[in-house]
């Protein structure tokens, strides 16, 4: 299935000039979901993975599927103060200033093998702070999965040898 | 499995005095997960669901799951701001001033058996804001799923007739 053509491109949001990967269209379209997930699953055959960690909130869905499917754990990456409990904290640059993201800090044990998951990659910083998190506390960051890739923001220059896997690109805005 | 003993209490938080039922150690465990996402499946049996709707953000982790395993699409429903497209809104209350919520205009079709999902169930303030928005929409709301409910904040006073599971319940605070 050529899932591209389930997501909407919705012109000036959030703002003037962005045309916005509207992936809504896809998760509410059973058999494009299946096909999105059955897909990503393909681009990791053969990789032993221990847990997903899905990235707020939009990497929350598919990060929670394919832990279902692996039958793995889950391990939610969230914006400052939603985590209750004992947390580790990575900062990103943003366009101007900069965000944060944290993990518990029990969420990973040495050594497991961990598949971050998010919706889209555009410049790579959630990402890259993400992978920073969860090698803080020991895991193994054995690649990063995501829907879309927006290729010409050049995450993957961010990204350095990290495992990248997107199922729809775009290469220019 | 009793996914009770899998939720972790934080004491204070978000604020002093209150107890957080953290479902991160829950899916963080494979099993545990699974077990979950089957006992929602049963609590539901032979009820026909044509979508599954996730209330962001934690929301979406157990929509995404069931829609994927009843093979049916995903909508998300939405803090304002968030959701690119024509929406629609509905306010809440909470304890003090109000929220909102939305989705998008065309994310259900009339007649459409919907099933609405979130971890938690508290005062049901952002359930019954989100089965009116697709109710607004000509959708048929055929139930209310929860992993966790706070018996003791009467949820169910607000939620008139629909028909409401949850896997845990908490009698007292």
């Amino acid at each position: 299935m050529d899932l591209k053509k389930k997501i909407r491109n919705v012109p000036d949001f959030p703002r003037q000039g962005i045309g916005f990967k509207d992936i809504t269209t896809l998760i509410g379209d059973a058999a494009a979901l299946r096909s999105a997930v059955r897909q990503m699953r393909a681009r990791f055959a053969g990789i032993s993975v221990d847990k997903i960690a899905g990235i707020e909130s939009r990497g929350f869905i598919f990060a929670a599927i394919l832990a279902y499917t692996y039958q793995v754990g889950m391990i939610p990456v969230r914006k400052p103060g939603k985590l209750p409990y004992s947390t580790i904290n990575e900062d990103y640059d943003l366009e101007y200033g900069s965000g944060s993201l944290q993990i518990h800090s029990d969420a990973v044990q040495k050594g497991e093998r961990i598949l971050i998951v998010d919706d889209l990659l555009a410049t790579g910083g959630t990402v890259a702070a993400s992978a920073r998190l969860i090698e803080r506390l020991g895991g193994i960051v054995v690649g990063c999965c995501f829907l879309v890739e927006l290729d010409f923001l050049n995450a993957r220059e961010k990204l350095g040898n990290y495992r990248i896997e997107s199922l729809v690109h775009y290469k220019s805005e």
